[in-house]
């Protein structure tokens, strides 16, 4: 058996704003930056300490580990990154602002990039100013690799690589993995544990700075599906609040 | 050829206390964090960029990587931690005032423990408050391994099988490193690199928060003894400083 847990980075400053981040690296808000602390306390209160910690390789998921793991009084953990935990790329829409977008191509087109599972937005230009076609954290992927847009099939493709071959291993040794990502490659990442259907997963939401544990069997399958937030209540409250948004 | 870039932390909560810290887990003070935060901007404006980062698994190093990275733009770097980057283990001083210290055991005896090569403090007793014995960070440390006292010549030997196991090969690889740590690690790595006699290191002093550059040719030896820092000019002020502290 194993234990697995997932924190979803608390608000950005463009989320703040309304804009679609993507692979653009902006940092926590202060709001983001309370979250991230709580996400850590929750795991002191609980006593699930983790044993080592994956992150993606954005500022926003990198600050929530790091401020999380400060209130834990685990800083000295070890810790990768990867690319491949980064948030969806956004394509074009990158740098847009949200409520813009919606009028500008109306509600269908808006739900289906916001929420379709294998429709990505235009691909964005490299010399796009929030392009990371110039980025040095990427300097190292081949073209082919890159992504200039991606749907959540994108991401679940471009993700499942290293959870199979870096948090996998970790939880074969019998460490506990704490993985501080995204909406989006966390929702790619539960909806292979799960095993979701791709039309399920549009429906499905992870709140932001509450840990998330999984408990997996020897196939890392987990034993109770959906895993279990350590604040239950304020999961539920959070994940209300968006599902009330759309009404 | 390599470059190697060295950067003490800054003030901590217990330099300010006047406190023997060593192995004991303190976080930085806010003089510590601007410290830090002026070390990556340091970074930032002479256009070194690291490509890896290595830091000791004590809480004030990484606090100082943490907040130069993000000043420089580059908390996605790839991190490493070892338990050889620590600060010196200061046996039973530990968590004692270093006045109080110094008036108990003498002026002679004060000096032997702070500076002499080869000559630990009393060891630390596993009960003791100040022992780390009971730290999850050392858990996979056997005891025969794990220090209840150090002088210098320990911390040479402790800590140059992680330079030649990890930080070599990073080197190696071509890679800029930088690696994060405290006054004693820090001195055993420059005593290495520099080629200092027993005696002389104990005059060495290295400055807080400003990075020390090395270009080190292919046997890993400096082009230039003693490396450069990044702010020459307040380096050489923090080292006057130092040296007339004994007047």
């Amino acid at each position: 058996m194993a234990t697995l847990v997932l924190l979803r980075h608390g608000e950005s400053e463009w989320n703040a704003k309304g804009l679609f981040t993507g692979w653009v690296d902006v940092g926590l808000s202060p709001t983001g930056e309370t979250e991230a602390r709580r996400g850590g306390r929750l795991l002191l209160d609980t006593g699930l300490r983790p044993d080592v910690v994956h992150t993606s390789l954005l500022t926003r998921a990198i600050q929530t580990a790091n401020l999380a793991l400060e209130a834990a009084g685990l800083l000295w953990l070890p810790v990768r990154r990867s690319w491949r935990l980064n948030e969806r790329h956004y394509g074009a829409l990158q740098g847009k602002n949200k409520a813009q977008t919606r009028e500008e191509f109306g509600d269908e087109q808006f739900m289906l990039w916001r929420r379709s599972y294998d429709v990505p937005p235009p691909p964005i230009a490299d010399d796009d100013e929030y392009s990371q076609a110039a980025d040095p954290r990427y300097a190292l992927l081949p073209p082919e690799l890159r992504p200039r847009t991606e749907c959540l099939k994108d991401v679940v493709q471009r993700m499942l690589p290293y959870w199979y071959d870096s948090i996998v291993p970790d939880l074969s040794a019998g460490r506990t993995v704490l993985v501080v990502a995204h909406g989006n490659s966390l929702r790619a990442l539960v909806k292979h544990l799960d095993g979701i259907s791709d039309e399920a997963i549009a429906k499905l939401n992870i709140p932001t700075g509450i840990p998330l544990r999984y408990e997996l069997d020897e196939n890392f399958t987990p034993l109770v599906k959906g895993g279990e937030y350590l604040d239950p209540e304020a999961a539920e409250a959070a994940i209300q609040a968006v599902a009330n948004q759309g009404r």
